[in-house]
């Protein structure tokens, strides 16, 4: 046995390049360190676990294990697993390049449905040169679910670019920028009345699961838009197809969905005003998170606590 | 003969139903008035001419007028009519809404190109759920080429959503914001070869005609985007197609072309890289824009400059 660090890595794409990829990104930072995958025996020894969606009591397995990094924003996929220690620090990814990636897929997304997009692709392919009166979105208002790091910089972007912009989140906030703040149950259901355009980027707790149901999405104003960037779970989306297909919703953008890759059959596919993307978002680029991973794991070996660790009670 | 004001109205569109709203707007600020085609015999006596791209030579015919509105911020329709008189002063729109819509446009094309738009679209088509690995945009490169209050408006809120932005004017001017400033000849070409996307916004000059024509999509870094939101002169459709074509552009979104509408045959439509739009990048919306009109006309009316008048050297 050797008295080096060992980092146990796993992602439900089951793609060791990316294993290799965060190897050769992180070694410039940590130096000479072994990398298994997570489901090898030579993991049972690791120090580290740097996971994404682990196969539940796995990571229990590991006696010596330090730290586990979540190899994104969300540690669902963790807190999930009933065989998970207390005893060992979770950290996850808050990336700036995140927040970034996620603030230009809201806005291209909600763009898009303002102007239009759907309509004028069609006439295009059928070589039409139409035009169609444009919305006026000047001081339209959209409210942003969960006001963390990420959902702060998209409420910022959204305001920059002309938008009237509400954000609620669990305990009470405020904001400098000219954003409206609302939190709690009462603040929840005010935002939801208020804004034509809603944009979840909360994580996935007990609290959140099936939040935006039936009742919820009949309580936003007629015509209102939908667009979720936080985790599928926290969706009815059977009452989300039903308030889109009745007219009442105009449509929805969706990164996330409650089982992942999204199934051939789901009815989804079949309603043209849900635009669906693959979990891409905001993905974890090895190349600019590198250094944010081995800051938790230097920490860690320290004995300091790293950056972003998760709040077991509060979930996130 | 009434004494009462007359305003000539016209748009290519030839829809009535366009003027008979304009009247309805302008009502409220203007009180009682008459509002005639300005291809009707009426039209002769009129003070005021409303029009976008009338037919060359009609508007020499009208005697008594004092005052001619675009409807639009652009005036090459009515700088390229050779009749055109050079005593009756020229207004043009500027709308604080059409730079909104302006720059929402220009943020929908860019962020659906750096975020695999396309791809996506056709993978929901096929009911794939595939992921692609994500383009770090995180202080990319943006060129705007043409700084008045549109361009201006565009640059910062590229800014504000993280893109590293600069402005290319006639004339030199600075920017309070993080907007790089280049101006004339020289900075023209500077700005060509630093920018990874380019958007142009330019008035159509005899300057701006052809400016971007081969030798200014060559000295463009490889994979560079370009976005036209000013006027289809400005581009030598050829060499953009060319440019597209060969790889050494990644793709270009257009709303604005050297004939409109675009012919059923243009091999424009063939290119699935080149995103087409039908002028509808910033409508001209009576709603809001009723307001800047009446204002000119009654800054007219008693002998007052009115705002956005073009100046006639400069050519917009």
């Amino acid at each position: 046995m050797t008295s080096s660090l060992r980092i146990a890595y796993y992602d439900h794409f089951g793609d060791s390049a990316k294993m290799l990829l965060w190897k050769s990104r992180l070694t410039p930072y940590l130096g000479d360190f072994e990398m298994v995958s997570l489901l090898s025996d030579a993991a049972i020894e690791a120090d580290i676990a740097l996971v994404w969606s682990p196969p539940h009591g796995r990571l229990a397995e590991l006696k010596a294990l330090k730290l586990i990094v979540s190899l994104g924003q969300g540690v669902d996929h963790l807190m999930s697993d009933p065989t998970l220690r207390d005893d060992v620090p979770i950290v996850r990814l808050v990336d700036e390049n995140m927040s970034h990636a996620l603030s230009q897929w809201v806005i291209l997304n909600l763009l898009d449905h303002l102007r239009d997009g759907p309509f004028y692709r069609q006439r295009r392919e059928e070589r039409q040169f139409v035009q169609k009166e444009q919305m006026d979105t000047t001081g339209l208002s959209v409210g942003v679910y969960g006001m963390g790091a990420i959902g702060l910089v998209i409420a910022q972007r959204l305001s920059a670019i002309g938008f009237d912009v509400h954000g609620w989140s669990r305990t009470a906030r405020s904001y400098q920028q000219q954003i409206t703040a609302y939190h709690g149950e009462e603040g929840f259901r005010a935002m939801i009345q208020k804004c034509r355009a809603h944009v979840c980027i909360l994580p996935l707790t007990p609290q959140t699961t099936n939040l935006f149901n039936k009742d919820v999405f009949a309580a936003m104003p007629e015509g209102a838009y939908f667009i979720n960037g936080g985790r599928g779970k926290q969706i009815v989306e059977t009452d989300l197809l039903e308030a889109v297909q009745s007219g009442h919703l105009s449509g929805a953008a969706l990164d996330v969905f409650a089982v992942e890759p999204l199934a051939p059959d789901h009815p989804f596919w079949e309603e043209d005003k849900i635009t669906i993307w693959p979990h891409v978002a905001a993905q974890t680029n090895p190349h600019t998170a590198a250094l944010q991973v081995s800051q938790a794991i230097e920490a860690c070996l320290v004995g300091k606590e790293p950056a972003h660790q998760v709040n077991r009670e509060r979930g996130y």
